[in-house]
């Protein structure tokens, strides 16, 4: 086999075998293959695409590239949510504590964040004393034990897909849907767990803008990770504007722990008269979702309405909040801070922006809000940046709110006075108010099952 | 400027300014682009094509990327001919001395041969004593006095062509018009003349199999050309067997010879009786295009059907013999050989192959006959192997001719008796011989002058 004829074959329409695609996949990897066939062939894919078949042929020779994480010592169907990644995203710590607190073993790997979206453990860091860096044994026991462990992504996980993301990333090979579902997928299968449930978000915030997009990637991924033997759902969710209302490493964890709070959750849900509560209300709905499809998944609960009731009564019976409590000390965190969120970190000052004129909001650039953040200093513009997990910002209006000029619209937390001129401006700006009544789009949109 | 952002342009379909591909070229081929992004926008090009200016603006950027060849020192109106490429094409050793006898300076850059293409160096060195090392003064003087100098490419001339294309040939990014006619005309255009004659061939032996793509490829060099200030034509010739009768280096030289001898062209032409004849007249009349649009070129004439006649009578009256005579004098050959072919180097047997059915010969895989020149010593496979200029292949029948069983079909000139019978069964293999009668199509096909 020549890479030549493979990169030709692709180039002219063709469908590849399953040795052809691990021989490209393992001669990359192991740099028989030069970059500069490799983009080649990656342009070929973008312009071609690729059969489903051919997709889940590259998903699984990336998983394989490296080890794949055995929790076979897990006792129960294990079950692992991803999303695709947006602004004010703290899902995680509301769904993985519900699922826990349901036995559903959560045994989660996750990453940093860099650009404009955060990462679960730079969040779950705000919190005193908690780290990732536990063994793998205590990984293990942890999960069998509480039910909910979390480390961080090692290096050895799909190495393969690292290696062609970050030549993809030079080359302008990005957004082909066979390679944007397969580098998602592969971790995945490589992370271990038997189900997966894909939270896949679409608009100004999110990689995908267009709901069809997002609709195609969801279907493809659910697709592979059928295939590949893994029962996988798909849950399009807005990110047209932030999700929530809080943005930055601390506030997120503390939305987070306010929606475990909630003690009447149908009641919060239909209540829309207070504009933050509508914010966190969008929150809560993509929680119960995403946790409803997991414990559907887990086989505890078969009927969606069950399975939603019962995520429900673990939040308002407080066993989803003592869950993230038990994980966060298990992991050598302030527990106490889950009861009394005055203990996580706070910024020297919090500073109002004003409604720049009145009527209803009608759209946000969300990676602009996001960007908001990073110029707080909540998010790492490089690699080696360092995060200041205290500062960001707290939205009291979202898309369809009628508002007042010189209304507070949103708070920044911020401690360096010299960023918070630009920080407003760039917030405001990343606004559009309508003189017309807007209606704000479903914050679930679609649930993608095979 | 940066290069992802132009990967991402042409990958969208969008139009480069002047500017953009001038930053693609240098930075290339000062190595600033990495190989794995100039792959990716070759990728890029390969689907979404180029305007004639992208096409114009690239093909300039290479032919500037190293030296431009001065010419200015020769009086008269400098014009080049070139060929995409072909098997048994001798046209050069014909035409140029047709054009230096009329008075029209030809300086002329070859290359030697590589693969199943001969080489015009190599050809010409059949000839004891000729050599192309000679000094750029001596070749600008011998132009002014003789009309006539041939020297070897420098590795200088359009180092960016050199640089892109070796990327090309590993990434499956050859076949696309716009970087094959930009990379023919990048090294035509530093060659410095005022004038080029393009002899594009299509065909089984050619790079263009289809008459359609030939003619897209003329039109494209043509505007370019004419794009870049330089008076271009392009002639379409048939390909689909070898030019001539004769393969192989000092074959070929006696070849051109042979027409350089004869004494009444447009009898020669007509009369198609003798098959051996009828093959040489093919080879007479590309070169007679070829040499007519060539006058035209340099301005000596209008007419067409006068540059014709010029021509011919050039032929006809001796003078073009004598001027290749004095050409190869003038670099240390021995003119004698072209007074007397028996002179020039023999192969030690001349092995007889046999037609092995009877019938009209339908077509022929004139790469395939290529290729049994270089089984028998007379091509290169590497750079580096050393060819033997006196072997090669005598073809006596055509596409169209009648042959009875076990008539003789060609002659190997052949030193190794180890591979005349692989090279005979590969003769044989490379022909169809059908029981229905077969015309052959025109030699020359088209002519493209805008």
């Amino acid at each position: 086999m020549r890479m030549y004829d493979l990169i030709m074959k692709k180039r002219n329409g063709g469908i590849h075998t399953k040795e052809e695609i691990e021989y490209i996949v393992s001669g990359f990897t192991k740099g028989e293959i030069p970059d500069y066939q490799m983009s080649a062939w990656l342009m070929c894919v973008y312009y071609q695409g690729m059969t489903k078949e051919e997709t889940v042929f590259l998903t699984t020779a990336m998983a394989d590239s490296g080890e794949r994480l055995d929790l076979s010592a897990i006792e129960g169907v294990k079950v692992d949510k991803h999303s695709t990644g947006g602004v004010g995203d703290k899902t995680t710590f509301i769904v993985a504590p519900i699922l826990a607190s349901c036995g559903v073993p959560i045994a989660k790997m996750s990453g940093r964040g860099l650009g404009h979206t955060g990462g679960t453990i730079d969040k779950l860091e705000s919190i005193p004393g908690f780290h990732v860096s536990i063994s793998e044994e205590t990984f293990i026991s942890n999960v069998n034990r509480i039910k909910l462990a979390l480390v961080g992504q090692t290096g050895n996980l799909a190495p393969a897909d690292k290696k062609i993301y970050a030549l993809r990333d030079v080359t302008a090979t990005v957004d082909s849907l066979p390679l944007i579902a397969s580098s998602i997928m592969s971790k995945k299968l490589a992370a271990g767990a038997d189900v997966i449930v894909l939270d896949v978000k679409c608009g100004s915030g999110a990689f995908m803008k267009e709901e069809k997009d997002a609709i195609a990637l969801a279907k493809t991924m659910v697709e592979i990770g059928n295939m590949a033997g893994k029962r996988t759902y798909g849950i399009i969710t807005d990110m047209n504007e932030p999700l929530g209302c809080k943005v930055g490493n601390a506030l997120e964890v503390c939305e987070a722990i306010e929606v475990l709070r909630i003690k009447d959750v149908k009641n919060y849900l239909s209540n829309d008269e207070n504009h933050v509560q509508k914010g966190i209300a969008r929150l809560l709905e993509v929680s119960l979702s995403l946790a409803t499809y997991m414990l559907i998944g887990s086989g505890k609960e078969t009927d969606e309405t069950k399975a939603r009731e019962a995520c429900m009564e673990a939040i308002e019976s407080g066993r989803a909040l003592d869950k993230l409590a038990e994980f966060v000390g298990a992991q050598g965190g302030d527990a106490g801070c889950i009861y009394n969120t005055d203990k996580l970190p706070k910024a020297s000052c919090i500073v109002p922006v004003y409604a720049p004129k009145s009527g209803y909001v009608a759209s946000c650039n969300t990676s602009e809000v996001g960007m908001v953040s990073l110029i707080l200093g909540g998010g790492r513009e490089t690699k080696d940046s360092i995060i200041d997990l205290s500062v960001g910002i707290d939205i009291h209006k979202h898309i369809g709110d009628y508002v007042e000029k010189g209304e507070v619209f949103a708070y920044l937390h911020a401690n360096r006075d010299s960023v918070v001129a630009e920080a407003s401006k760039r917030l405001v700006s990343a606004y559009t108010i309508s003189d017309t009544p807007v209606v704000a789009t479903p914050i679930v949109k679609q649930i993608i099952t095979k």
